[in-house]
């Protein structure tokens, strides 16, 4: 699977923000380009007030890295830019060098399918300032957009009691690729299948999808329109039935569904797509069970999120699959995940890694520095705290004490004894190379299943949900705090507020 | 401009819900695969609470329907499809038929910049059932999503009164295509410029963008990180100021200010994207001011809506010039906008065009029935209302009633008498060849603002904005009705609720 480079034509390259062009041109006429730098990419909250969230993106980014290169077509557009008066934006050997350009980072990155928390470094680029650079923006895009809908598809199938989801959003996505990206991320997250047919030829995601209301207006009458369709597909009636009133339309599925039986085949469902789902799935249940038809399914859509779905079951709703679009593939209440992509560490001319940090009035917005590893620590099969340290920490320890980077009152004390720990962060690309064995789709949705029976189901709650302790090693948490004391004070002011 | 032709590779013919394949499938068993269909593509209600909306997305649709073929791989794909019992799910013959499709649709639709309002076909699709029906997803995807940023982007630059609106999403867009049809659309919708340099480059929008943090962070200190800036872009300088601290920031901002201007150049602003923008906008702006530097604009950003910029207006913010990202690519508050694509009439054997309705408890839900056309009337460049109407009614009359569908207590006499009317709808495509002259994005960008101007601007107030008249002529509206109370009533019951 090669999703950019089947999906895409040419170069991605300038899929990038215009100033991270103008800053790699003033690096490399500062002659800092190839100066090796670590930026990490991580986000600060949980989007929806979710207690977790749901990595993935991460083969969209490889395709993305792999192909990176300026093609002609990029460097011609570049060399055609000007200035307000009139002279090129950029000197001819910086688009030299452009041209020149081969990918030679090293990536670290959280595996797909991994359940993560604010502040963990999603991805870590190692490399040099341009590449590390051009990076930032597409990096952000493809991790930021499928972690969200991974997420929310996680959340959905939460509530969903596992019961079967449908994601059915190509219609109201956010563009082509906002569409497919969300189907992929939707199945790692959980769902069954997409109706998006693209979506299952690139990614080998199942497919389904029965008939829509225009099927049942196309002919003279409901009964007739279902009719037509089981001619057409005997094995694989789900009619939607309430084109023009739900309840005479379960009557009709039922009658197609006698002339089905008839002929030694089986009536699969129906589907209601409208109106009040509680009340109608049980009549339409009651229908179905006294004509003799028990193991016909109910598919329910409209507007559905992990919200609704959690009121109809509590309803005692009789749905037995759910169709989800809109709500799902544009994360309808929080439709972006604000991750971050920051400079953690610079390389001096001596080869010494120098830690860097960004300060800010809001607190949430100063970044870990350092370079950096994360270790879960976890027992008996159960996650217990993750930990974000400086890389060579020792590891072997038998304590550890961890403290939230934003409220140091929430520490935790680690006694690893008879702990077992993982590190997140595995090997994607080293000087350029790929050095990682991408797993098919449905190994990322097995793991991503596994990884979440990690976590107590107190932190998967919809709402309100327990707060999973993730924090800074106590000598990071040191260097860190130190470092904003010292770019705070660094004209001898103590004015920090 | 051959957008989805330069940047996805091969047939998008794919890019829709399996429904629409297995409707094809039994529309093609059945006899009625090229039984000619009128499909109409409309929202029902503004997106944002907004009291206009901005049509947008003509020009992908116009490349996808061009582009529109099942090619070798697609029916490969579909060849290979099973049902349960392990039997193709389609026929050979079927996968003949799409082999041998050629787009023979007539399309027409409401121009790029056209201010719309709910029921208003925005797109009219005329052509074979099964074409039509192939064509509802992709269509809804391309629609629903660049109109909604169009409006978004509108309200961001109504609310910024004038001042320029800079678009910067692409790093929390919604995939690759997420980013790229929002900078086209914000674009169209006032946006001065965009990050994203490839939506430069395939659309021809103008670019900006200067440095991030990282700059500065990758040197010793902000003041080196600034001059080297200098060093590299001496006529393009927008520093960055709130790396470490913003009132520091701009002290050093304003010392590089001068070495610019000893060497003959001059500062061209700074930006700030944190803390509280009013506050530091305004500080900024004296010690800019009392620096000597009364032209250096102070741009703005940091998770800015329409409604974030009203209030920094009222608070008298010195801003200049805004940066928007998150809020309008991804349309925050409303992320879609729920466009439906219905089959409002078919063609009997006779030739004869038979009036199509969708039943609903749900009043929004009843499709407008019909071969629609939609005029426009203005009274001294000032638009007075919408009219939608059957194709064949007579627009030269003295009156027409109109109709609110869905309250019919809200309805208006027109008297044309000195009106000047227009027709909505154009001609894109006949019997598959287009017909229409597209204009390019910086016409369309003119139209926009043009059409914008027509209303008067409490239809654009931001928030309880007052309602344009839009409605169905009278013989539509009662068309409409008796269709509805035909279809409940099929079986001589009489319950309507």
């Amino acid at each position: 699977m090669k999703i950019t480079r089947d999906l895409y034509q040419g170069s991605l390259a300038l899929l990038t923000d215009f100033y991270q062009l103008t800053m790699a041109y003033a690096y490399w006429k500062s002659g800092k380009g190839e100066q090796q730098a670590v930026f990490n990419l991580s986000f600060r909250k949980h989007p929806f007030q979710s207690g977790f969230t749901l990595a993935a993106g991460l083969d969209y980014l490889i395709d993305f890295c792999r192909n990176f290169r300026f093609d002609e077509d990029d460097l011609a557009y570049l060399s055609e830019m000007k200035t307000k008066d009139g002279n090129p934006t950029f000197e001819t050997g910086f688009i030299e060098y452009l041209r020149k350009l081969e990918f030679a980072c090293d990536i670290e990155a959280v595996e797909e399918g991994t359940v993560v928390f604010p502040h963990i470094p999603l991805v870590k680029v190692t490399g040099p300032l341009i590449q590390c650079q051009l990076l930032e923006t597409p990096l952000l895009n493809i991790i930021n957009f499928q972690t969200l809908i991974a997420t929310k598809a996680a959340r959905i199938c939460f509530a969903a009691q596992g019961k079967s989801v449908l994601e059915f959003g190509l219609r109201r996505a956010q563009g082509i690729d906002g569409a497919l990206a969300a189907s992929r991320a939707s199945y790692i997250g959980g769902c069954s299948a997409t109706s998006n047919v693209m979506a299952g030829k690139l990614f080998g995601i199942p497919v389904s999808g029965t008939h829509a209301h225009s099927w049942i207006m196309s002919f003279d009458s409901e009964l007739e329109a279902f009719k037509a369709y089981a001619e057409a597909f005997p094995d694989h009636c789900v009619f939607l039935v309430d084109t023009y009133d739900t309840i005479k339309g379960v009557a009709n599925a039922i009658e197609v569904g006698r002339i089905l039986r008839e002929k030694g085949r089986e009536l699969v469902g129906i589907r209601i797509d409208s109106g009040d789902l509680a009340y109608y799935s049980n009549i339409a249940r009651e229908m179905l069970d006294q004509a003799g038809f028990p193991n016909a399914k109910i598919v329910a859509s409209n507007d559905l999120d992990e919200h609704i779905i959690t009121s109809l079951i509590v309803q005692d709703a009789s749905i037995d699959v759910w169709g989800v679009g809109t709500k799902l593939v544009t994360a309808f209440d929080q439709p972006a995940l604000g991750a971050v992509y920051k400079l953690a560490a610079i390389q001096t001319s001596e080869g010494k890694w120098e830690p860097r940090v960004k300060v800010s009035q809001q607190a949430i917005k100063i970044n870990v520095p350092g370079r950096q590893q994360v270790f879960r620590f976890s027992k008996n099969g159960r996650a217990v705290a993750d930990m974000i340290c400086l890389e060579g920490s020792d590891v072997g320890r038998d304590q550890f004490t961890i403290l939230d980077p934003i409220d140091p009152t929430r520490m935790k004390k680690i006694n690893t004894k008879g702990l077992e720990v993982e590190s997140l962060l595995k090997p994607i690309f080293q000087k350029g190379q790929k050095v990682y064995e991408r797993p098919n789709i449905h190994e990322i949705k097995q793991k991503a299943q596994r990884n979440l029976e990690y976590f107590d189901k107190t932190h998967k709650r919809l709402v309100n949900p327990h707060i999973y302790p993730v924090g800074l090693e106590e000598s990071l948490y040191q260097l860190r705090n130190s470092l904003v004391f010292k770019m705070k004070n660094n004209d001898g002011e103590e004015n920090h507020i």
